[in-house]
């Protein structure tokens, strides 16, 4: 039985579409039956149809969250400018999620979801409900980085324009172990009961645990030793561990997450090419803009560089922040001018 | 009632001896009574009394590995030529420890300590039973830096040399919320009760879950991105995790590990000055060489570096190994030799 979490709503996010993109035969085997994807647009496909923008989300995010950061008048993504389409990833609890999807599919037993399942979905979604065969740009953050290096590995005559930011293509062990505490510290809440909760609430106590490994490892150690949580109105860090991060995650569903945990812990563009990270990598002909941020403990700049150099014609910035991989939440303004500095050149190169 | 741990023995950790220090009143107002510290001593204290080390343990550690891994005839620490003082801390499980307590302190009852009881009562131990005033060394790794910090500091006149070895002198924030994913994962298992388990193995998810959280922590990036664990004579990272993490944490006793586990977070020699870390360092009069590992993400150089610079007439020098905060096991003989390299030089060093 779906359950109701009214935290996976237009009321909390925001307006946004749902399409049915069919049955999706996942690459693990399982078939996600009337498939759904929620999505938003802003602006409109031009007549060449070459000014479409995709922006997919990271892990316990959603459309809004890129929007109002990454979109607006005035920002590199213009919706003046570009028909910008932000699409929720599949387990995102927007869309087909565990918590939602009825039938024999459903909560503790909905299927393993990769990162190549929604970029099919996705390309379903674009070229038959969008009319869009060519992406000016792909750009995500974090799991939206490798969701970004999927479509520009998978579909490279598709892809005009890729930059990844805060993410890799593919996962690096020190990050599947990171990954693991969350699934450890959700599943073992016995309210969790297998996937099978009542309430999303019945599994409290996991989530609090999860969103302090997020307090050790989204943030910087500089965030903590420079008592950077006062500048953004906290008053001692356990009031920035439960205002802010407890906060963040206590609403979403267990199950949601760990769909999205499997799916980003399995990330691979490499699948592609029997594991060879280079040929797969080497097939990019998309633009690329490689952009770690400086302080990340999760996607290291030293492991972006090592794939960076994989990709023919590609290039490397530093996105510097004090924030960990916590910045592409853009608390700072200087963020955002790093980001949309490095995305306007990257749109304004012809490709 | 105290519970029978056989982990926590001669059997397994070699030979002991047991000294009964008196009454310990604890910074935190609590008394343990008649407290018993483990401890273990190599070769002979000299005529004039100034050959003496002493070695305190880290977390979830004892004598014995300290003893097997830093200590032995031609190492810098030598029994030919000094009296080696192993001690265990207060809680480790050997000597006065929340699962062997009987009595109102024990189990789930156990007091708070800090580092500083932890000296005040090895300071009893040297004096009153060892007949040593004076340490030409002290030196410790991670939490038993914690206790040389706390040493030179508190004693001055004491300690001729100190030698930190990947650990610092007041907890930084990073490695708060770091111990407490760890408290969080013990806690939070229903096995746990509150202190009040039967069977030290009723807390087996919580203590594998702990174990998890190190795969995360006590190991580098590189160590995982280059296979390290292959030349540790593991198949795979999740070999690695269950043959050589699980199995070192699975048959600790929970409540030992919390009690350190607090300690560590609320280590911090800046109490002796109302919270002045430069003062409190400055205080040091022992010829210290600071000794960060390289890989190290508890105790990244960055934060020795930083307190360093506070101690007097002091050295940094940095330990270079891909094991990160594990590398304190000595898994490879080029970390063994650097440390005592850096040992011998400070002892040499007139002081």
């Amino acid at each position: 039985m779906p359950i109701d979490n009214p935290y996976y709503s237009a009321a909390v996010h925001g307006d946004f579409e749902l399409a049915d993109i069919g049955d999706l035969v996942l690459e693990e085997g399982a078939t996600l039956r009337g498939c759904q994807l929620a999505y938003q647009t802003l602006g409109t496909l031009n007549g060449a149809k070459d000014n479409a923008v995709l922006i997919p989300t990271w892990y316990s995010g959603n459309h809004s969250i890129m929007r109002d950061t990454y979109v607006g008048s005035g920002r590199a993504i213009d919706p003046a400018e570009h028909f910008v389409v932000l699409v929720n990833q599949i387990g995102s609890g927007l869309g087909t999620s565990p918590h939602n999807l009825a039938g024999p599919y459903g909560r503790g037993r909905f299927p393993r979801v990769r990162i190549g399942d929604d970029v099919v979905a996705q390309e379903r979604l674009l070229r038959e409900v969008l009319g869009v065969e060519e992406l000016a740009l792909v750009f995500g953050g974090s799991m939206g980085a490798q969701q970004t290096y999927e479509w520009a590995v998978r579909f490279p005559d598709r892809v005009k324009r890729a930059a990844p930011l805060a993410g890799t293509a593919r996962m690096y062990q020190h990050c599947v172990v990171w990954a693991q505490t969350l699934v450890d510290a959700l599943t073992s809440d016995p309210g969790y009961a297998g996937g099978w909760y009542r309430d999303p609430a019945d599994v409290r106590g996991g989530l609090q645990r999860h969103a302090g490994l997020f307090a050790l490892h989204v943030l910087s150690n500089e965030f903590w030793t420079g008592e950077n949580w006062r500048a953004l109105g906290f008053s001692s860090p356990e009031d920035f561990v439960v205002g802010f991060l407890e906060a963040y995650f206590e609403p979403m569903d267990a199950g949601d997450l760990l769909t999205q945990a499997w799916k980003w812990q399995h990330g691979d563009v490499s699948r592609h090419t029997g594991g060879d990270l280079a040929a797969a990598l080497g097939r990019i002909t998309a633009r690329t803009v490689v952009m770690p941020i400086s302080t990340d403990k999760f996607f290291p700049p030293e492991d972006c560089a090592a794939e960076q150099v994989l990709i023919p014609g590609s290039q490397f910035r530093v996105i510097e922040d004090v924030h960990g991989h916590a910045s592409l939440f853009g608390l700072t303004p200087s963020y955002l001018d790093q980001v949309d500095d490095a995305l306007r050149k990257l749109l304004e190169t012809p490709a």
